[in-house]
């Protein structure tokens, strides 16, 4: 059996081992100390990516930063292998929401592209970053997926690796039924994918045929209801994990929500 | 072919037929003329689940309110069998985001339930009922589904459609790997089933184990990350459409999005 999660969990920069002593300030002493009310004694659960998880000890507390003693090595660090999600920046709130969301669906890396009908070609990376960590902490991952920079979904396209099936997600009515993709009739030892989904308005007719040539890319349709993107984009991801990918493993053991 | 669906699209509660009059006041009239500034003579989709979608063309703009006048039938009305969602009420935002997303996957009931460890037991009808024609508008339903009032989840249970499958969303580990029920191999015809999602702290160990041995009833894992509620019900819903439900379809036409 494996060892029991802890219920709160934080990732943190620092390196993990045995003995280690962590000191936390800002944002994690204040969630630890005011807002959990942690005391002395109580243990928590801590991942950097890289170390796994270890159980750590709060040892003590000052005004504005706080020791933690770690102790027991939780769980190993695992390679999580999850689909990519390659997104049109949407406005604040859908943006917010997609990022929490793909963490949670086991996504191992997020692009943000330029596509010609892009809105918005900035995004908050600090904020995202931070959505994303907490997903990671709540969910039970040991890695929080990287958000790269914003570029030109061509560039992106131009040094794809070719063992990656690209899905683009297309509500023309012209994509192929995403339940032909994932049958496992289809191909017993599909990848994980990435997901591409366009901004708002869609993407441009010529964007998605040439995208649709691309030799490692399928468009993909989604059913009879158009889809906002930021829920096209989660189904797709939810129906690989659940049908093709880790959707057949059970949790470690339950951490608590936030 | 099927005639193009109207760029924006209203839900009514008015019958619509041929030559029909159609007042708008209020915030539809504030949409279609100050938001979208219509101009006399342009047309829009409505419809108001029961006479299929119609297009109407502005005939005259007041102070207060405008007229249309119903024109040609689209689209004959479906009957929008789609999954159930049963939801124990979240915290404001994500329940507005689960009531959207629910319905554009073709929800056709949302019910909210109590359960032992319900938060919140009140929900805002009326804001979410707006959410749910605005998300229907959106993606290009002809229905909106009913959202029912509070009930206790034993209650509702007791009155039980035996051909409707439920299943219930474990994240304890319990559950049966989604995928498992959805391979077509499991049962070819499986009807569209309920999904239930509890509370932010979960269902209770014997709410669960009560509703494990309902003859109707799977317990059902969504994988190794512990998901939030709706993002667990939003997985489940999407999946089922997509492997079992309508995602063989495509759109009729593109609708604009908002």
């Amino acid at each position: 059996m494996p060892l029991k999660r802890a219920k709160i969990r934080l990732f943190i920069e620092a390196d993990l081992s045995a003995g280690a002593s962590v000191r936390l300030a800002g944002l994690q002493y204040h969630y630890l100390t005011r807002v959990m009310r942690l005391e002395t004694g109580s243990t928590v659960g801590m991942f950097n990516g890289r170390d796994g998880e270890w159980r750590a000890r709060l040892a003590e507390t000052g005004k504005n930063s706080c020791f933690l003693t770690v102790e027991t090595h939780l769980a190993p660090q695992m390679v999580e292998e999850g689909p990519w999600l390659i997104f049109a920046p949407l406005k604040k709130g859908p943006t917010d929401f997609l990022v929490e969301k793909a963490v949670e669906l086991g996504v191992s890396r997020l692009v943000p592209i330029q596509t010609r009908f892009t809105a918005s070609v900035r995004i908050n990376k600090r904020r995202l970053r931070a959505n994303a960590i907490e997903a990671a902490e709540q969910c039970g991952r040991l890695t929080v997926p990287p958000i790269a920079d914003v570029v030109r979904m061509e560039r992106f396209i131009s040094a794809w690796p070719a063992e990656r099936p690209l899905l683009v997600l297309d509500e023309t009515g012209n994509g192929r039924p995403l339940a032909d993709i994932f049958d496992v009739n289809y191909e017993a030892n599909l990848k994980p994918p990435a997901v591409m989904c366009g901004p708002e308005g869609g993407f441009a007719t010529d964007e998605l045929d040439a995208l649709g040539n691309l030799p490692f890319a399928t468009r993909v349709g989604l059913g009879p209801r158009i889809l906002r993107a930021e829920s096209a984009a989660l189904s797709a991801l939810a129906c690989w994990q659940i049908m093709r990918g880790d959707g057949w493993q059970a949790p470690a053991a339950k951490a608590a929500r936030r």
